[in-house]
């Protein structure tokens, strides 16, 4: 079965931001003060084969610690959806 | 009050996303075969000054139409973290 699986991956909260700071200033620019912090990451989504929902999220975390996020400044969240 | 507004902006599906082919060539390459298809998008979080939740998050849907996304090639949903 196919399962579809949406990965976030988001800078540390520790980091700076220097692209949600540019867009920060860029929404403050076209008159949007009411934004006040912007941070700005990476949305993937997959799809994985495999027999159970479980196997298919450990194939996505196993790509995620591989490929797609870099621990020393990025954490990431996966969610399965049905 | 500090309002949380979660968006997701992701190539729109019947447009190629060579970021997203590359992605899967890598995966492949690491001997991840399962996973058939990659999509690569952004994640945007936003912190919104607002009244209600649901100014902030009309508020997050200006920004979004003005700045994070291009109708064009993108689209996007917004989500309320409380």
């Amino acid at each position: 079965m196919t399962y579809n699986v949406q990965i976030k991956v988001m800078p540390l909260k520790d980091l700076l931001d220097p692209q949600g700071k540019a867009v920060l200033g860029g929404l403050q620019n076209l008159g949007l003060g009411a934004v006040t912090d912007v941070r700005v990451g990476k949305h993937i989504t997959l799809q994985v084969d495999a027999d159970t929902e479980a196997q298919a999220k450990s194939i996505a975390e196993e790509a995620t610690k591989k490929l797609l996020a870099n621990p020393v400044m990025e954490f990431f969240e996966i969610e399965m959806i049905n």
